[in-house]
């Protein structure tokens, strides 16, 4: 198959090259075309994942496809933004090329969340590599001026956390070993691996609310500290506030489950400072409070687990 | 070097991540944040490069660098979009990753385009692999409704391409034999390959004008069927007329570079459709005219060379 008819047969499908107000021109010209609302700004971030550095090998086609949207389209939720749009840069090796059932459930995964946040993929480019390579933008727009960014926090400032009854801090790293373990596992604390939810709605819910705001992908005290630095602010955290899943909890001691919830990568809930959560929805968790700049950046009281280096996959 | 120290060193520096009237949040935030003005619409397109797929090992960093980011502004030019700003996804090896002498050759060269092209680098995911790999994604705009599509071609239009004294159809497939012998060669022809020069300006001159247009990566033959098919029209070439450079005469046969212009990729040059071409620069060139579709797309008279087939990466 070519590049042409392995596009068309499996990206370039009414499932996932939707029809769309914001997209003017769509896959098969040289450019696609994106009509951003006069009072709208536009948010972009691209996210690469490789096979056997951020997935394992032998997963589910499945399983890369919706991985792969979701830890992107995290980073519009980060700026409150609404998605409109996303591109694929897809390197396929050979094996996979000629595996038509790989390609149609891959483009299955992708579709399942494109529909399911309403973002349609309107181009990228197909090319041929010894390693699956998969690297997507996502497009989303927020009310201009307002995108939520890392640099407002104030001192008094409340530190939250998103999380809900099944998905909360710590579900992502806790659930890796077990997919390194077994990778076509896909469904308990594995799923949050697989599909972890970007949170949206509550994103663009904070627009004019949140005074900073970001995702947690490489753990919740390394990512808070890009919002000291950035804010030029210290955070005081409690340790008793941090919510856990009760998944974790099952398969991981107390401390093991806090120390995934604080360094473990792979969460992409959203993190944020807000003046007042009175009028918060009730996945919306205060674990601290935002001080005045101190030498430590986000300070955690009592804490005796390891050191706190964050999760990094480079 | 971490992520972060290596982002900062080599690619938020100020002569790549410079400021622009378009670009409300660059590298450093979850996403950038693009302003496109109320009266455009924004014009995006990515491409992958892969060492030994789309250029040869061991070539210079500068011109891997130059070459990644003038392919992709190619795709703007195109559409007759104005260039507005770049991301990149850099997967490294390790051994490049501990190269800092490789990482600012590479930089310097992405940096020399982005300034000559006014399109600052905004941001990007930086990743860990056993392959080169560098998915360029650019965006531009263009005035809302008007941008260049492959659609608009009508019988009794010209067609036209672009050429300089310089550069003409089939340096850049004239080019790769060379390249793929030398890969540190990069002056004469091998230039060609390594700095093509997006047709930004022609581009931008050609709204409202060009009926038709897309940029020569394929080989003009396979590429202007694209706009036979998405037009519904068939073309006659006129054989006599396809500008071949000096550079290309002095190393190829006359049959061997008309190939490498009719079938070969990688040129980059513009081929469009116009009703007139009096107030067209004098870089523009009639090699034929768009008649009524019959079964042939492209038809060359009196061709008795090869099949064209175009040039595939895939």
């Amino acid at each position: 198959m070519n590049e042409f008819d392995l596009i068309k047969t499996f990206f370039n499908s009414s499932q996932l090259n939707f029809s769309s107000e914001f997209v003017d021109v769509s896959i098969g010209d040289d450019c696609a075309v994106l009509d951003v609302p006069a009072d709208q700004e536009l948010c972009i971030s691209a996210d690469t994942l490789i096979e056997n550095v951020h997935f394992p090998a032998g997963a589910n086609a499945y399983d890369v496809g919706t991985r792969s949207l979701c830890v992107t389209l995290s980073d519009l939720a980060a700026m409150g933004a609404k998605p409109i749009g996303f591109t694929l840069a897809i390197s396929l090796p050979k094996q996979i090329k000629e595996d038509s059932e790989w390609l149609k459930s891959f483009s299955d995964g992708l579709a399942f969340i494109a529909q399911k946040y309403d973002c349609p993929l309107i181009g990228g480019d197909t090319t041929k590599s010894s390693i699956l390579t998969i690297t997507i933008q996502v497009h989303g727009i927020t009310p201009k001026g307002k995108s939520l960014k890392r640099s407002g926090a104030q001192v008094g400032d409340l530190v939250c956390v998103s999380s809900s009854c099944e998905r909360a801090l710590g579900d992502g790293a806790g659930a890796l070993p077990l997919v390194l373990d077994e990778p076509t596992l896909n469904t308990g604390l594995a799923k949050s691996f697989w599909q972890p939810l970007p949170q949206i709605e509550l994103g663009m819910l904070l627009i004019g609310k949140a005074t900073s705001c970001l995702d947690v992908s490489d753990g919740l005290v390394q990512d808070l500290n890009h919002i000291c630095s950035a804010s030029q602010v210290s955070m005081e955290l409690d340790m008793k506030k941090i919510p856990l899943s009760e998944e974790l909890l099952n398969l991981y001691s107390k401390e093991e489950a806090l120390n995934y919830a604080l360094a473990g990568g792979d969460d992409y809930h959203l993190a944020f400072t807000v003046k007042d959560v009175s009028s918060m929805p009730t996945n919306v968790i205060t674990i601290g409070r935002v001080v005045e700049k101190s030498e430590e950046g986000v300070i955690l009281p009592n804490y005796q687990g390891p050191n706190l280096t964050g999760f990094s996959h480079f």
